[in-house]
């Protein structure tokens, strides 16, 4: 679907700061929750994937300079739902952590993407680089199997976390598009009208599905 | 000075096992402490610090593959010490958490850029290269003379927090050489007497009290 209007610059700002203030905030979170790691070779794992966070920060908050804007209150208006979806999805053990790591980031991934369709060329490249290589996919599969296949009752206690998250961040997700106007209004033009965001919604639930059988959890 | 002899493998698996889980160590704690920062642009400065940090942990534990070490094996030794520095040296400020990663990591450094000196070329490289770009330098040397000059009380109560870490790390220090022969027949056979260990540790102090000097607080 293509962009029905010159998107708003204030709507690419917007965009560009949420996920640069989710990066940095994705950072700190996993790697205190790299912590919980069974083996040291397991957290260094989770905390690679944290580490690669900083890198995306980085080219985001280049690009809000490139455009003239303050970074900082870029990232401002979206700091209390970020944090807010982080308070009340605080991992309590490894496969939470790792659930969260997979399926939380890849939800977020999803959306941020579809957006990004309805942005410039060079804007929707660079988010769609510092979303491509979280690099956390095949490790998290690998790990969350292995825990379901150690104990079979973790996988309706992981799916009931996975639904969870998502409940999160769909809570968190419509009070930034309740506050966001030139976010919301960029969505709205992109997917054209309500048909379109049942669309919309219906590929970020579809890649969801597909993750968490991917993981071994029911959804 | 130059090697009396050929240093032991065992030795060099040391090394890279301490720094490989100081690094670690130093990544998740250093992301914690950069929640303390006042602005979100201090908090991500500090965040990309403790992200390098991974970099590092990656080529050393390489490197420990390499040598046909197992890297958990070759860091287990060395985690009680290292948690143990942790636990006691916990900033309580921003100011705390700036002086610890510019003072506390550049002590560590210098310590093992030292020992470095008495291993075969690759592997003083490889911890050469892994102790250079640490990129904190400017940032925390502005920042904490900008504390000190916002609150001219911060310098002695800076001062004072410097001088525990000093002493935690060297009470570690002890520690490891206590229960690590190889590592210390290493340094030992580097410097080749105790007059050596004695230009050893001063070199390593004046360049902490540089670094002092550097910051603004007194030694």
């Amino acid at each position: 679907m293509q962009p029905t209007s010159q998107p708003d610059r204030a709507a690419i700002v917007d965009l560009l700061g949420v996920l640069a203030y989710g990066e940095l905030s994705a950072f700190d979170r996993m790697a205190a929750d790299a912590r919980m790691a069974p083996t040291t070779a397991l957290r260094a794992a989770l905390s690679e994937v944290a580490a690669l966070e900083m890198g995306h920060y980085r080219k985001l908050v280049s690009r809000l300079a490139e455009l003239g804007a303050d970074p900082q209150q870029a990232m401002a208006p979206f700091v209390e739902a970020v944090e807010t979806f982080h308070r009340r999805t605080e991992p309590r053990s490894w496969g939470e952590a790792l659930v969260k790591a997979y399926v939380g980031d890849g939800l977020a991934a999803d959306f941020y993407l579809e957006i990004a369709q309805y942005v410039d060329e060079s804007t929707r490249q660079l988010v769609t680089e510092a979303l491509a290589d979280s690099g956390n996919a095949e490790f998290a599969i690998r790990e969350v199997r292995a825990l379901i296949a150690a104990d079979p009752t973790a996988a309706s206690r992981l799916s009931l976390w996975a639904r969870r998250l998502v409940g999160e961040a769909i809570t968190q997700a419509q009070r930034v598009a309740a506050d966001r106007d030139a976010l919301t209004t960029l969505i709205m033009g992109g997917v054209g009208d309500l048909t379109g965001i049942g669309l919309l919604t219906d590929r970020i639930m579809g890649k969801h599905t597909q993750r968490m059988a991917a993981i071994g959890l029911s959804n």
